[in-house]
């Protein structure tokens, strides 16, 4: 049998050998708690204490910004709840392409606390329109937090952040990026960025899954969403996930190694793979930006007409061994198109869309037998 | 030097070699996103549904009775805001000598919501007063969640969990426990209990940290209180901790093997412990309850009087290469004493509290040499 191909990063990327063995090592030498004050538990505390500093290293935060969390989901909930529970905030701006863990947390938000929500529009790409976010910032006093992810987990699209955060600051709103997708593969000065809050996720960096950090610029003091002990500075309590967050920052600190290479190696495995179908299956439409400067160059989203053979294309490709998906990993068992391919348009009337989604560990030799198994079954 | 003695197990109980070892193998091989349909994510969810079934069968309780969170605080948290926000509950009755994950989270909802949070008072080894329960129970007709801990962290004192959950069914309120401290040293059917929530957490029974479950009896039904995909049945968002989930099944199938015999040594220990101390250090006295019915046998604390070399006692034990606390881990490094200690009594008068907190593989061996310690240093 024919080796696997991984094509679902976006989804979890593999975790790294090293970051394996520093967990391990974690797990078997860090055993105290590390708000004990003997000698087992300052080792545990040194150790997030370190990764810590990695990682805020990365981001160019300051240490005291970066709190950690079970993962992307709960960092974003904090932001979103923390922010109307303590802050102030009656209004909450978001994507209509925002992940669920931004869009179901509003919801709950609007329905259970009465605060008003508004979903921006995007384009055929999934791009947002600035002028409509700037429109409803001018047009009221409300105090707001606007979420917009970096780059769109189905589509990669990436959203002008940069443009979002001096808005927000113009017309004093809180802006929080869901950076999920990004973080580890792309670079990401929070010091050079009106920005408040900044969530991130171990597993989509070949870290480990369950483990997260939360980056809360220091203008903003916020209470835990987690209550309890005096954990993460007061910010989140419990027990701290210690191999977790030592793993993490080990992954994150090998995909800033060298990053630049990596990201022009998987930009070009991106290219190719789009080139090869645009030559090779042209009834395949590319839904994503064909730029890596518009999208991230992890993800590629592809529209495949409708027919017999193509409806069972990802559990074909399954078979086949190669892992694609059809949209994120909490949608991609559905029948019905994900709320991001209905939002950018009507790809959902003719046929299905398909994520590959890749890595510096993938290679071009996967890529062709990709395409070989799309020429059989689409 | 001499080989460190781990008396700290209620802070953090020391990981089994075996539980590195099935995790240090999920974390190599469960690399897919186990929301995802291919046979990555597949065999990452069937791992979960593997643990979940372990951990049902371990409690009695139904598979679709447990969900996973990132520990014991997080389990706690979604029980009350859950029970609050969603359930319909408008009084919260706890104890007085309740985790930090209990307490804080009662007195946020207290400030933020609104909420009436009443704190039962315990009697002088940190037993609720039933009576006191009844009364509030009998004298109101306000939907009401008790949250009251199986045993304590710091001194031990087991609740009259059965006696409170029958008080609770019969007057229509809802019912957690926090049993962080005992799941997976004493046994606990919920099957044959009135019981609506109970909260545990990994690294208290020898697995990871940063993993914990909720038992919710399949009664009620709750929304997440982490929000956004529809992970572990849209009762708690966010992609899983799978080798976290994993390594927490592990262990406490191990704990269960072979429990009573391994809780017949603990006990001895403990026994052992007492004893010795009250024939050489009668100046010690005990803060716990002696018997093992009324005190969880993992824990056994002390009260020392004060004197120029006891203020520094747990440094010097520390030193000396013994791991002990002065209460919770969460406040060890505190000067003034914890919240539990203040509410049994007047022991912070004239001296402090140690708590030693011992597991299967400690050994009377390391006791002997605690007490030439204590002789020592008291
Ligand atoms: C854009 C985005 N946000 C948030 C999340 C949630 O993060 P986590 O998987 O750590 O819960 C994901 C992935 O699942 C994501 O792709
Ligand atoms: C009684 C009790 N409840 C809750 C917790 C919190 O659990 P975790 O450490 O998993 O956050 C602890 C321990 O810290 C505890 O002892």
């Amino acid at each position: 049998m024919k080796k696997s191909i991984y094509l679902d990063n976006a989804a979890s990327a593999p975790i790294l050998d090293d970051v394996v063995e520093v967990m391990a090592d974690a797990l078997r030498t860090l055993n105290g708690n590390p708000s004990s004050t003997h000698k087992f538990g300052r080792k545990a505390k040194a150790a997030i204490e370190q990764s810590r500093k990695t990682i805020a290293g990365c981001l160019n935060a300051s240490i005291g910004e970066i709190f950690f969390t079970s993962g992307g989901t709960e960092a974003n909930n904090t932001a979103l709840h923390c922010a109307v529970d303590q802050l102030g905030v009656t209004r909450l701006i978001i994507s209509s392409i925002e992940h669920p863990s931004i869009i179901n947390t509003a919801n709950y938000i609007a329905t259970h606390q009465g605060i008003e929500v508004v979903q921006l529009t995007v384009n055929e790409h999934g791009l947002i329109h600035i002028d409509e976010l700037k429109n409803l910032l001018e047009g009221s006093n409300q105090k707001t937090l606007v979420s917009i992810m970096h780059a769109n987990n189905e589509i990669g699209t990436i959203q002008p952040v940069d443009q979002i955060g001096v808005l927000c600051q113009e017309h004093g709103a809180l802006f929080h990026t869901d950076a999920v997708q990004t973080i580890g593969h792309l670079p990401f000065d929070v010091s050079t960025r009106p920005i408040s809050f900044l969530s991130a996720s171990g597993h989509k960096f070949h870290g480990p899954k369950g483990i997260g950090f939360l980056y809360v610029n220091s203008d903003n003091i916020i209470e835990p969403y987690i209550q309890g002990g005096s954990q993460e500075r007061n910010v989140r309590a419990g027990t701290e996930n210690v191999a977790g967050i030592v793993g993490m920052a080990k992954a994150l600190s090998h995909c800033y190694e060298h990053m630049s290479e990596k990201s022009d190696y998987v930009k070009e495995l991106r290219s190719y793979l789009i080139e090869q179908l645009r030559v090779k299956l042209p009834q395949i439409e590319l839904v994503s930006y064909a730029s890596s400067d518009d999208c991230l160059f992890t993800i590629v989203n592809f529209h495949i007409p409708s027919s017999a053979k193509s409806d069972l294309l990802l559990m074909n490709l399954d078979i086949a061994g190669i892992a694609a998906s059809g949209g994120s990993a909490c949608s991609s068992g559905a029948e019905k198109p994900s709320h991001v391919i209905e939002a950018i348009g009507n790809y959902s009337e003719n046929g299905k869309c398909v994520r590959f989604s890749m890595s510096f560990m993938n290679t071009k030799a996967e890529l062709d037998r990709v395409v070989d198994a799309l020429t059989k079954y689409v």
